[in-house]
């Protein structure tokens, strides 16, 4: 028996759900070294470096703020350092993610005005900007929209939410949580203007859990002068003060920051177009295995698919659990559960982060097989499919 | 040159600061195991087993709530699961941490009230007596000490605190902070009727910073049911609910839980009673040193002296920055710096978490040397003293 | 770039050579413990514990040399310390490494006598016994067999060699490399009656190369002390002297001890027959795959089929070579080449070690995507015809 | 309780003994990277990379072959392939190691003429230089040095050995045994012509034990083709052709590589002279030390001090094993013990490898104290001495 866990050692984990993700042995190695004086001369320089080096991922020539917590908290930060108590926010339900962030918003004496969906496409940007005309005496101090809704598979147009926004003429701030997207799926933060980008350090950063961030815009900058709900750990100000040295104000996350910077690195060296590239087509190799199975994805509009995971419906009267169980006790893989609402009816395929074509074609061979195994009405054939693809399109 | 550091590499760093502690080997082996499912079925196991074994640490058979967050983050939580904005708050400024906690406490629109000290002494026990006893109205709603005070080396007595606030007959929480405390000094959370105990990872505990904890007494989860500061990320709740079952509400810091679930192991392998006897040990052995260099421990009551660190105080017009430079440059030491008004004028040495005699000789003769190299007025001897005891008493 | 290679990190490496195989994390954290003094109290724990637990993998109860040295090093031992110079030596040539186990004899001074096979099909178990029936003199000392021959995936009867050697009533000594098929296939030193066992560490024994091993019999050790080849380093004698107590007559390789220790605790709660089954298993849906494409098994005899590995043969015309450089270079995966004889002519398939069900599916689909890729005439349905066999009999 | 050790692991155990050293944090973490395929192109760059960066190291241009296989191995390397059986070899016996290594000679067929010393200085050179002229028929083939005895911490001149070779006007090859003061004591393969230089992982060059050298003059080379010893596992000649393209003839050591191509950039990086002058200067302060306690250093010639260990003689009556049980207990440090005539006579300390001041004071701590807890006669004041040296001299 392993430490960690009771599975089976003979060959590794498929740790497929959406995140974390794989971590590389190469980012495990740089986790694993002596934690070093967080307010000596050499924290320095890897504080500047691994601040300087985050940007590129984000889009973004402005300042991110890295908090040792894991994603959660960044959303914290993003509404207590922009906004006041009472303030309303436009949020758009897509998910599971984005219902806990309303949640969240409720929480902390905000008053969330929701734009729903069937959680089966992203934002609705017509919606948006309908709402956003609407509110003339903008009431509305932000707009908030998850960039790929982790529970769903559905990836939201931040382009075309910035573009409702302009035509609306309203001044609200765009806050977008890329924490399943970052380093997965193309984002900018400084084209598309949003004022603050959340994000995590456990999918397309392949780092484990503990690092989460925000990039900051000017305008959200201001905004932060004069927001009103109380701060303190999450607080922009002293983080940026002391970040202009290379420091932290207080106790950084010493260790996943050397992991952040040995990933920020291999994500450099591969480059991001080719980085989100690898993402898109194992995506639609996915989705080629999927219809092949004769299986439904859960996200119903093509441009809104999701290069991170796929979500997968289960025909009516089978179970998605068992069919997960399954596959976990016969074939050493962890899959993502349905969220919410969507609890056993569909699994997630997480295809992000460290990923490649072998290790897909073994994902979708476990979902192949523990679909015939669990019994659930299939067609064979899915991993041919995404062989066809993948074999012509490397 | 190493990747994280600039430093030679011919031999072992020897990072003396009150802490990030040098974490053991067998501890960064258990954090670099690759990160697993945190909704799967093994992960349940691991956290009831971390949740169940961080209790005897903390001298406690209620809940212990872990953050993936650095310590600073633990504060804030203890403050608002427990407290609604503008209560006062009677906070023990014993020096440069407890000066940051109310700092923060008036961020999030508490009203703290002063107890101040010459940061040569713990929390002043008669003074919070006299505040509580004065306080008829019962409008302190808290009263807050630092255990170990990290910048002063200074430890506060809190069965004291538990017997003064007794004798008074005061009904406030008691929120303790043990960060630079827990795992390498006694400490009964449940005997001196602690409301919540504040710590964090990267001390005591020999873990890198990243996780930090609550303990939390029946009277304080009462209080957070009334308490209005507003939380998400800190809320107890959610925490509590999901721990039952060895989960955690959102993502938890995985690969952190590897490394505390080994940690504790270590911890309960040499017995929390030896662990203490030898943080007792190596201090009682540094402050010899320090006697017999002539110079003077930062902690004047011997009642209050830390078992953590040491913080020793430079004759006038020395400067400890400039020791601690050439002790860093000569011989590849860290030390702790002077914080806030004891900027340049203190240095503290580090003999918590994973230490050992050797180790103690070889910090003491960087420190013995460098006071030689930096021209710093000192008796040579303070490591012969400190052989003296050791191998008299080991 | 990664430090150590210049294949792209965004991924797993599929190591799928016959070895070395994936060592897995828990044995490279084994690794990477701080060397120990070998000549300290805590070493003879380790070392008899290793001692002891390796005998179960060999199937023997009698001593196990381990040599701080890779495999072809205990090649050299099993001849030099029970062999004389101009020793008649009868040596089964069943492909490359049989080859060059006899080129070392004759380098050593011994006089080999082949026998020879097409290199499609194990030891011939007939013309041993003629052979040895038909020398009266008993010039022939020892009869020298590669369990399994990794260059074309044919494992030899070893019990029918034994039983053969027992009708002729021949005193020869049997010797037996089983360096590709230890803790892969199943062995029984004592029960066959070998003399000397040869291994290596990175095969079946998930271990990077380094270590290497002689299971030795009484009969052996009898023959060892009249045996004149000069030995120093593999001398049986001092090691067994030395290892009564868990040492070793000079430095051991420490690290790799470490990490042996941990590979035999995981062969030994995985179960041994489990082991052997699972590799039994994977053989089959290989075998299975490469006839669903058409191509030839190199091993024409199904009774000597490999459990370790799987050569196929590429239909004539077509470059083995370029399809093993088009999948490392479009997929990332290592195949083994064809060697001697067989360069450029077969491939080989390693399914041994840490291995399991995904990722041979992922090992599948990178062979019958090269295929494709490379342009080698072939039928889809390898990875199908795989999938069918293991998702009804997993 | 650790998995390999009883020790505590409350901080880090002092690995004092004389080899295998300290191995530094990063080369365990270039040592535990997944092993690669040997035969692949990418290994074919370490291997180039990791030859060539050796060369220095020994002062060599010419080629310098790695085996994977413990020091010993690289004795009996040198010996095979450069000699036939029956040779006269001239052999220098300077302590422990250098008997070994002629009682190897003797095994492996060769007639050893022995030099001998009283164990308490190096290798007698004005002997050498008369054993050479009085060899008039050129019947030593070889002079066989050890150029730091380890069991003594005598260091040979092999710059006098060779000026006596020259003198005597004798064709003898020069094979000097480099395993403990390679990459920690100056040394010159080209420039003092030397033959065949012995070496081994463990001890400078910072690794663990398991990989061996021998660097090969020409004349070597030239002596290979009619060396008439049966070889194989140590052959020079398949080993220099597959070392041509960075290949090995048989499977290699590959993760030890991978530590050795990290430790060689350490070395360089600090720069070789730099190297040599920090063990010189932990020598000196060590044995000034020595001499403070009032006892002596077994070495009894200055010119032959070694700067890679000391080892310390007791005063009669006085057990050296005692002493080192007492430390290791006590302080948790392993120091060398005396071997063979010296057993229990002396103890040795190791000051070689990765290795600071301030571990040295904790090394010398650990002695002075366990001298004391031992009841060993003595002053103290050795740890002082060796700071006095030590912050004169930095």
């Amino acid at each position: 028996m392993a430490y960690f866990t009771s599975r089976p050692e003979n060959g590794r984990h498929f740790l497929q759900i959406p995140g974390p993700t794989n971590v590389p042995d190469r980012v495990l190695r740089a986790l694993d070294n002596p934690t070093m004086d967080h307010r000596g001369p050499d924290f320095g320089v890897l504080g500047k470096r691994v601040l300087d080096k985050i940007k590129p991922v984000f889009g973004t020539t402005g300042p991110v703020v890295i908090y040792p917590a894991s994603g959660t908290g960044a959303w914290e930060a993003a509404l207590v350092n922009t906004l006041s108590p009472g303030d309303t926010v436009l949020m758009c339900e897509t998910g599971w993610f984005a219902h806990l962030w309303r949640e969240m918003a409720e929480r902390l004496a905000l008053k969330p005005r929701l734009l729903e969906t069937d959680w089966r496409r992203a934002a609705d940007v017509p919606a948006i900007e309908a709402a956003l005309r609407a509110d003339k005496g903008h009431e509305i101090k932000a707009v908030c929209v998850v960039h790929n809704e982790t529970s769903t598979g559905c990836t939201s147009r931040i382009d075309e939410v910035r573009r409702a926004m302009d035509a609306a003429g309203h001044p609200a701030l765009l806050l977008v949580d890329t924490i399943s997207s970052l380093g997965s799926i193309e984002y900018r933060h400084d084209e598309w203007r949003v004022d603050v980008t959340v994000s995590g350090s456990q999918k397309g950063l392949m780092l484990p859990p503990g690092l989460s961030f925000n990039a900051v815009s000017e305008k959200a900058l201001k905004a932060s002068e004069t927001a009103k709900l109380p701060r303190a750990f999450w607080d922009w100000k002293p983080m940026l003060a002391a970040n202009a040295t290379g420091y932290f104000p207080y106790t950084p996350a010493t260790n996943m920051l050397y992991a952040l910077d040995t990933a920020l690195d291999m994500l450099a060296e591969e480059g991001l177009p080719n980085v989100f590239a690898r993402h898109d087509r194992h995506a639609e190799a996915t989705r080629r295995a999927v219809r092949a199975w004769g299986l439904e994805v859960q996200c119903a509009e093509p441009r809104h698919y999701s290069s991170a995971l796929t979500a997968v419906r289960l025909p009516e009267g089978h179970s998605a659990n068992a069919l997960r169980a399954a596959i976990l006790e016969r074939f050493d893989m962890s899959l993502g559960n349905g969220l919410g609402r969507l609890n056993d009816r569909v699994f997630r395929i997480g295809h992000l982060g460290a990923f490649n074509d072998l290790s897909l074609l073994g994902t979708l061979g476990g979902v192949e097989m523990g679909l015939r195994v669990a019994g659930v009405p299939h067609q064979p054939g899915g991993v041919g499919a995404a062989m066809d693809y993948l074999s012509g399109n490397a």
